[in-house]
């Protein structure tokens, strides 16, 4: 039984019917649609189009279904096209002809819409703890490891030192703005569609405003054209967890390079790593290629829903039905992505030896020009200054600070006895005290901020 | 003079000098990079580190600088590989070494940061004005012609009478998440790295807050090695605009395909249309496929972004050079496009015989379906006993309202003879009065709440 | 059993391995990695590396395993991270420690590699018989329609009249072009890998060549690191199959458009069409709306590919495990639209008298130039007062072959009596007779072309 | 004078025409405009539409304006659309009215189709020359650097050792299929559409294979409505470029890794680095950075011409119009990053100490389960026991080849004295001598291969 069957002879190519069908990836929308259906029902009823007994019966039916999908015992039907003229099917199965009346008024148009809608939002929140927990293990993992210093890069070339803690929380924020914007996003999309019919209104005279009130939606749509094909809230999660994703492979790039034995700054633990076919001795970051992997995945599912969505007429055209895999695979790969990485950080191991080892001493040049500005010199002499003096050690393949002091006062008699006292990484840290610099009781702030924020959280 | 000379023997390849300098397109932050400069400037005269003299001095120059570019006679150097080379080399003429304590420091890792975000407010605050006009235009044209009936499609295939001006107001709304998300980006965007240093921080003591409070923004960066490469808010921006940009697309071909003569809904202005060099006749709606195809620009300034963030390490990497390109395109074609659209939408002319001439009775079968539901009927049974009557019809290739009534009962006993009263578009139209429906005095509510959200905003 | 668990002490986090894991995914590859193990069985054995008895066991379970999965039986193990670690460990179960040698001097690295080019030709050749298919569809929708008139568009407007069989041999072209790109895809995707090892190459004296030869692949690869980590082949055909993916998106929108009823230029098969849940008359072209919407897909799946591969070092990287899935997607997916498409050209229905109906006398204002120009006048001239007709006749709101002949030479001297010839559609048909034209002979031509091509493939 | 202004009256909003016009970045046609012009001329003239003077003066007249736009002093007019319209607008200031004769039977739809295949041709064959010259510059610094053994990594862990030259080489292959795909694409691109009108195909006598002859196409478009849209070839070349770009995407990430200090194996010349603003003693690999970063801008003009191209009716839409930017950003980069990366290969400089440096006994445990192999152990066994070998040496923290030999006995009887022998980089390299290996003579051998490529390009 199709829903729409009245009007057709029956019958139907056999590729074009594996084409058209969604059941295969749209049932895993049943519950949310069992949650629109019940909240409709209620509004039928409101509305004096449904008796007391069909509601009833009807919510029964559908609650049973429900249960069928959560215990894995629901069969489908051969001519199931998709989840919602499974459970219409089933249903009728159920209660008999009274299923058809669940259904005035309503189109798959503003029901599917409802639906993503509502999954839109069940994903939204467990991206958003998802994400909670890694920034918690971040946090954890800075403050036990609070004042090491490392070298920190620019281009990948040593810029300067900075604390590790530093280097793991300036990922914090990252995770922070991305939380920011699916609140954002969850704004958006908690606007309810129920009611906008197949493209002009519903005739009857439902209340819109109480059915989204108990669907948990603030509001509802305010133009029945737009509420049938609007994706935007799709695209807009999309994205966001495209985003997610790039800050992942941001990490990750570090952690692979940091955990190169050149390198040696961090050990992965072996759970998060695999071995070699070929190579005994191998121990592969997989679990940072693939999540580094995965961004394009991430990337391609918002491409796929924009390209879906670009020159599309009016209204609903079938086309929309090609949202809802990049939404699922997105959020399933994100959901399995954030736990990975949130282990990885957990039980990774910062060697702050090999850290102290690969800091070099041209790394206080800017040190150095500081110093020279504290003497009076503007910084861009400073600036070239010192660049003559790296150049200098660099010619006699010597240490930087180990040029004698009349050598770099015959670059600039700025130079005093005390230039020596920036030769200590320690206090280059410490120097950088303003508000989001790396000295360690500015981190601890920083660290204090986020605490905050996180614990500030609803439970 | 390059900023970075000191330690450099000086050669360097041609090929190499043009990839590497930005100064042929980044030279339009320049009046940003200023504001910036000033803004610094006077928190390192807080800070001590410089007189009030030099503080003047640097000032002035700024603004002379300013005035030089706004006049279109800066004199750009060899050398000068971007903006704030080119910005610092003149200074340097204009009020001699003093210039080179405007950088005591800073950056042009946090300074390019701030610009960035400087500019990209100004973006935002230009495209959302861009957008309220657009909206405005909407607003007019369904003012005046609120009550035109035309067919409305889903698939592209006729479904159900509406009004034109809920057809195009439901464009409104696109256009209003729009504006909700660029509200959103801004305040995202609004916040002052300035002070991050090359990744480390500061470590002079100038006052953060108060520096971004000068440039407008309410808010500091907290981490500085995410401070000098976080470009999410350029990446949400330039998502933003390609949502804007789908938006438009949609409208373009509704507005393309409603105004091929077969259908002819709408005449485009001869403004916007243009001739063809072979065809005497012709009158291409250029304007909309050009705004269409402009859609392909918007996205994949998006994904280049994206692309170039994916899998980049920690801190700025020169590959982030790149971010300015896509999203100067990305603006420059909104901000043209914008007002193309509103003046297509502000001079089209809606053409309601036409579209009179091709509402069909079968789009009344769903006011059948719901008149049996009315009667009694389960609206499933009514949708298979309506499909049957608009077959009965097909075969005898006969009007839908045409069919005898005991042709009608011959299918289902539920006919009466006030079925005739359905076959009315206005009726149709009039029976749609929930909450973002089609009747003509839910539009009026509609457009009233669209208003206001217009009036509402600050001047 | 891993295979490479010697160095590690076994713990797995549970996400991780769930994340690590391709079998649910790469397990269609069995029948390739069998066809490989047994192609690499021999040339161990012709390198003396297997013993006769040996190589007969290997190949004898490698035969019993692609049995058990044809069959559906084979039981996966919990720890067959891949289709390779499942099926080494089953050959282990079948005939015991021998299984250990086939893995000598070979790495998962060129088996996967080798694997995935074995897999890409198959699909090569299927996408390239799934296009043939559909050409020889369109040939002979064009054969049977040969000599109808439609009007011809460009942008979308009125702009000459041309034959049915014209507009639809076009698509013919689009989809002999990507027939050749598959062709030379295949051609540089049957080279072997194989032998490269895991990035060094192979250390015995296996023969490479010779290897590939009965693998049906005409030559190797001839740097090892670079043959691990090549996946252009999977770009190339990911890309051509969305080249393949926008010409049936161009040809899906020109159908829908046509079998809109204000144009009725083309009735689809009810079998490729579907209904409406809630309203009873709608027949909707979801074949062709869905195909169009595929193409996000296939575009979104290059583009997953290709953000994969930016940036990665050298040789093998764990993110290239992520290279199957959006190929096995964009495969499945054109396999199943392609005879979809062809099921739909091969039963849609033109119908010439709307075609004719829309026929618009200013469709040959061109052909009213052309007369001019044999007249003597320059074209650009004749063009200029072929407008001024135009507009008259629009200004008058009469035909444009109701002009009468003073009213033509008022404007132009060069009008005779015998201009009256060119209002005739089917002689401007006619005229446009040099190669690629719509004349009916030079179709007719096309068709010979084209049929000599499809007929000309190796069957 | 717009070439199409007959019917119009001539208002034109400032924002549509800046929207519409493409002179500013397509007058970098106008040489490949004036060749098809002039093959057109010809091809009027024998066709008898043209008197001899006519065509001498056409000729001369385009030949004219040619030499203005060689030397920068074509003056473009307001009314100058596109190149089209300003070289036709001038020829007639130039030679009269005769100007408006080469117009006859053309259409700027296959005048546009025409000068954008010439002009992909050249780029094709510009990009072409400088991959070769890439590839040489590869040759040349693999040649002279033989036999230097650097460690070879998968997923950037230690694998194998390899040689230097075979890493540099595997970019040599890379970039020949990037050629190989350039020949492929020119094939397809070199077909003549000129003839084909606005979509119908052309009504005067012209010879379209001379005119392709003349052009030195090889072939001609076989249907005219496919000819005037066909962007299949700007596709394909933009999907080489990118592919391209990726290449040299992962070259500039291994030299950017291998730069820095902790692994020092190359230096970058300074030619092609730049410093800091800030830190006096930076050197950093800008050039690579950018290289990597132009792969978004690559891979977006991509994406930007699939969106464009995808639901697109058929024949001409002005959707087209933006085909052009996307090919001339992506020629440009590529021709500007191509010379940078040979620069940048040309003079870097390899350390072998510093790569010998790095070697680690652990990258020779294939080579010890290889000599299990040998002694009769079936590999995966070796492969289990040579894992358990680098456990015990990591656990008691000392080198692996100082783990003595009855310990190893412990592990596996089929050790004897001589694994000793395994302990030696050179052996482990040379014992890699299949095709493709990394062994030295091998190497040669792959060396003379590319030599040979590249001297049998004709010159």
């Amino acid at each position: 039984m199709k829903l729409w069957g009245g009007r057709f002879s029956g019958k139907q190519d056999e590729f074009m019917r594996k084409f058209n069908d969604s059941f295969s990836f749209d049932q895993r929308l049943y519950a949310v649609d069992i949650q629109g259906s019940i909240a409709y029902a209620n509004a039928l009823s409101n509305a004096g189009l449904l008796g007391k007994d069909e509601l009833a019966n009807i919510i029964k039916g559908l609650l049973c279904i429900k249960k069928e999908f959560d215990q894995g015992v629901f069969e489908p039907g051969f001519e199931d096209e998709d989840i919602h003229t499974a459970i219409e099917r089933r249903l009728t199965e159920l209660i008999g002809e009274a299923a058809g009346k669940l259904h005035t008024g309503r189109s798959r148009n503003d029901q599917v819409a409802l639906d993503l809608r509502l999954y839109a939002i069940i994903v939204i929140e467990q991206v958003h703890d998802a994400l909670t927990a890694l920034q918690t293990a971040i946090i954890k993992k800075a403050e036990v490891n609070l004042e090491i210093i490392m070298p920190g890069y620019t281009h990948l070339q040593p810029a300067q030192p900075i604390l590790f803690s530093h280097w793991l929380m300036s990922y914090f924020w990252m995770f922070d703005r991305d939380r920011d914007r699916l609140t954002d996003c969850k704004r958006r999309t908690a606007v309810s569609p129920l009611g906008a019919g197949a493209l002009a209104g519903n005739p009857f005279l439902i209340d819109r405003a109480q059915l989204a009130e108990e669907l948990g939606m603030p509001s509802v749509t305010l133009n029945s054209m737009d509420a049938v094909s609007d994706r935007d809230f799709v695209a807009e999660l999309l994205f966001t967890i495209a985003l997610i994703s790039i800050h992942i492979s941001r990490l990750a790039e570090d952690v692979i390079i940091y955990s190169n034995p050149s390198f040696g700054y961090l050990s992965i633990d072996e759970m998060y790593t695999t071995g070699s076919s070929l190579m005994p001795q191998k121990r592969n970051p997989d679990s940072l290629e693939l999540a580094r992997g995965k961004t394009g995945r991430a990337i391609s599912s918002l491409v796929n829903l924009l390209v879906i969505l670009k020159g599309l007429p009016s209204t609903y055209n079938k086309d929309l039905q090609e949202d809802k895999e990049p939404l699922f695979d997105s959020a399933d790969t994100i959901l399995l992505t954030l736990p990975v990485i949130t282990g990885v950080v957990d039980t990774m191991q910062p060697h702050p030896d090999l850290m102290a080892a690969n800091l070099d001493e041209t790394m206080l040049a800017t040190d150095m020009a500081d110093y020279l500005v504290e003497q009076g010199l503007p910084f861009r002499q400073a600036h070239q200054i010192v660049g003559q003096v790296v150049r200098l050690a660099e010619e006699r393949q010597v240490g930087f600070s180990t040029l004698p002091l009349p050598d770099l006062q015959r670059i600039s008699a700025y130079f005093g006895p005390d230039v020596k006292e920036i030769f200590d990484f320690q206090r280059s840290v410490s120097k950088r005290s303003g508000i989001g610099g790396t000295a360690p009781e500015t981190v601890v702030q920083q660290i204090a901020v986020a605490k905050q924020k996180i614990n500030d959280l609803p439970k």
